[in-house]
């Protein structure tokens, strides 16, 4: 009885994508994970935990309510640069524990990949692809791939390496099948092989891919020796994570990879910006508490301070996010910074003057004081080719300084374009007070 | 001569990925562009054109500069899906004229997919793949496949389908390499297959291919009969445009797909936001003008309009972005909208009082007023939270309405944070008046 419920169970679940599995397995209790790898082989179980989506520190919990020894086979049984990444979870004591328990050849796969730092190509390739010799026959090629298939990430590029694993060119599975069985691999194979360094940027690597429309990419070391390969599923998560992220930062939220079920990890989240912020804050108000003779003179100079700061703030950040944008994608690779800079600056003067133009405007004809109309327009004007050149400007300088752009410049340029709109405004204002009273 | 110097350059630029043709061809001018249409066949050109990435506006003049017959063979022999983007960009009478001339069953395959809304699965998927019947063996698939490589956009995932085209199952080229040549498909292949209907929006085909990590997936009729496949390079495309397109909206630019090389057109994309703001801005600038009495008894409150101002605008930007990303990864649609808005609302409280007590805190040190300190924590306090669940209500409001949240939700946010904080602020302060002086 108990065998046929086993058996029923797994014919159902096995039926199902990984990822439906996955999708199951997180949502029932404890309870249910313990029947599930009682019935499931660690092989089964790898599948699931390769398709899974848990927030980084839930890893350790449910590794830690499996059997240790169940969990390193599970482990090693996963594709290498999934099982790096959980195991990166882990703390130091727990990953060479699961090493050591793990068969050797698993064990040694994985050592290697988690010595590369992350975010690079290292980190996300696997080394189970397929090589087969320069010299092999299509047919030959073919066998080596029947076997392969069960194992290997994907067989749809086959990567032909020569005798000392240098990588000399790729085929694809497709002018495999329509080639004639005695042909030789290196007489059909491609050999004007992209390749990524190991060391590379994982973002570099996403930009090749989706440019070239890769299935999956040769990772080899300085001496042209092939280490592994990327997939394309998995550079779907990179490009899908960095976009997120600079879109988190630009919020000014510090991760939004997941969506909080909690409000208090939701403000978490939230909260270092804010107070960060509200510091900075602190010294915009400084600048104006300098300004209160002007003030308490001319009143309604007071109600285009928060046009005057927001309008400057969006241009700031418009600037901002199209240079981090452009940073991010390497569109700001092609061309010299200066020249990026001097059309920024030009892209400052024609929006500053178009809004300078408006607001002198509106207030023209909304208050009928020219000079207060002058005055606001020239405001505006200038605080937008300010806070145009400087939000193109500081994450041109945090790149070339190894500081992420985009987490680095948010405040800096929020508060820079707060104090200099304030300074130019009230600083006329108050030059021409008498003429305003 | 003329002929070996067609011969060179064919074989030079022909062994090039068409990714590097494309950026060959991008570079030089028309005098060089007639040159290539000289050299290549159009079918040669067609590659080039599927990995071309130019500007919607500049496809007409890229194609006026064709032979009309060489563009409409060209377009015939491009991918399906990529023929009906480029021929998008043109005018009826212009596409009308270049299905006519075009060979008739391209010309058919393209007008049925021209039918399908934009961002919609019918609208990216592509005709080019490969079916096979379900009482097929393994060998004569093998065949039926071999025959289709040149054509099909992908062949490494075969869908089967019964005599009257229903889609009743998928088998991968990996499955049946290594399956028995005599075995019939229908005992080897999956028959539960995650198919997209048509009509589906393609943000919800892209999460679908991201979830279950497929290079490709059948796009179906209300009648379950199969039209077509979507391939994961389109995918990766949707991913990048989705998350890059929420990220300009963030950030008030109208579109930062392409990288701009003139300030001009820089400025084009910008000005619109910024000229909407300073509108809706000259509302807060209205009422701060109610409040003058108020400051000019107390100038030191104007000090404190920029900061409350802007921790408002930051804690709606916040609430906002999670709410516009959650809406389009599909997180939200997993929870009731009630529960998501009292989530929020709580981290708006959690939020709101950390900062309020903060603000306090530096107030009353700065300044050694405890009840202008108590005026500024209780503003930031409040118009923290009303931000907070203004920038996720007003989202999930568009999204219901059938509004893209991202591009309707930022003005309207900042502007409702502005004038609520104002109110909140100059509002306590006018009560306590007497007090403050």
């Amino acid at each position: 009885l108990e065998n046929s419920e086993t058996d029923n169970f797994r014919e159902e679940f096995l039926a199902l994508h990984p990822y439906d599995q996955a999708q199951f397995y997180e949502k029932v209790g404890p309870d249910i994970r313990q029947i599930i790898y009682q019935y499931l082989s660690p092989k089964e179980m790898a599948d699931i935990f390769e398709a899974i989506e848990l927030d980084d520190d839930e890893y350790k919990g449910i590794l830690e309510e499996m059997d240790t020894t169940y969990a390193a086979q599970m482990i090693a049984a996963m594709y290498t640069d999934d099982a790096v990444d959980v195991l990166n979870e882990l703390d130091k004591d727990q990953i060479t524990h699961f090493l050591k328990i793990m068969d050797k050849d698993s064990a040694q796969d994985i050592k290697e990949l988690l010595y590369y730092a992350e975010y690079t190509a290292g980190s996300i390739m696997t080394t189970e692809y397929v090589a087969i010799p320069e010299n092999s026959t299509v047919r030959s090629a073919m066998t080596i791939l029947r076997n392969a298939a069960p194992d290997a990430e994907t067989i749809y590029y086959i990567f032909v390496v020569d005798d000392t694993n240098h990588l000399t060119g790729v085929i694809s599975l497709r002018d495999l099948i329509i080639a004639e069985e005695d042909t030789l691999i290196r007489q059909i194979m491609n050999d004007r092989v992209v390749s990524i360094n190991v060391t590379d940027d994982q973002e570099a690597v996403a930009q090749i891919m989706k440019d070239y429309n890769f299935l999956a990419v040769p990772v080899i070391n300085s001496k042209n020796e092939m280490l592994g390969i990327i997939t394309v599923d998995d550079i779907i998560d990179v490009i899908d994570e960095e976009a997120s992220d600079d879109y988190s930062k630009l919020a000014g939220v510090s991760d939004m990879v997941t969506f909080d079920k909690s409000p208090f990890a939701a403000a978490k989240k939230r909260l270092p910006w804010l107070v960060v912020l509200l510091f900075l804050g602190m010294l915009t108000a400084n600048l104006v508490d300098l300004f209160t003779g002007t003030l308490e003179k001319v009143a309604i100079l007071a109600a285009f301070i928060p046009l005057i700061g927001g309008t400057s703030g969006n241009s700031g950040t418009q600037a901002l996010a199209v240079a981090v944008r452009g940073i991010a994608t390497g569109d700001v690779e092609e061309e010299s910074k200066m020249k990026l800079l001097l059309r920024e600056a030009i892209t400052g003067i024609i929006t500053g003057v178009v809004c300078g133009a408006i607001a002198f405007g509106i207030v023209f004809f909304w208050k009928h004081m020219w000079l207060l109309g002058v005055l606001v327009g020239t405001a505006i004007c200038c605080s937008i080719v300010v806070a145009t050149i400087a939000g193109s400007f500081i994450p041109l300088l945090m790149h070339r300084l190894k500081i992420d752009p985009a987490v680095a410049s948010g405040p800096f340029i929020t508060t820079l374009n707060d104090i200099t709109s304030i300074l130019i405004y009230l600083g006329i204002a108050t030059m021409f007070i008498s003429k305003l009273m």
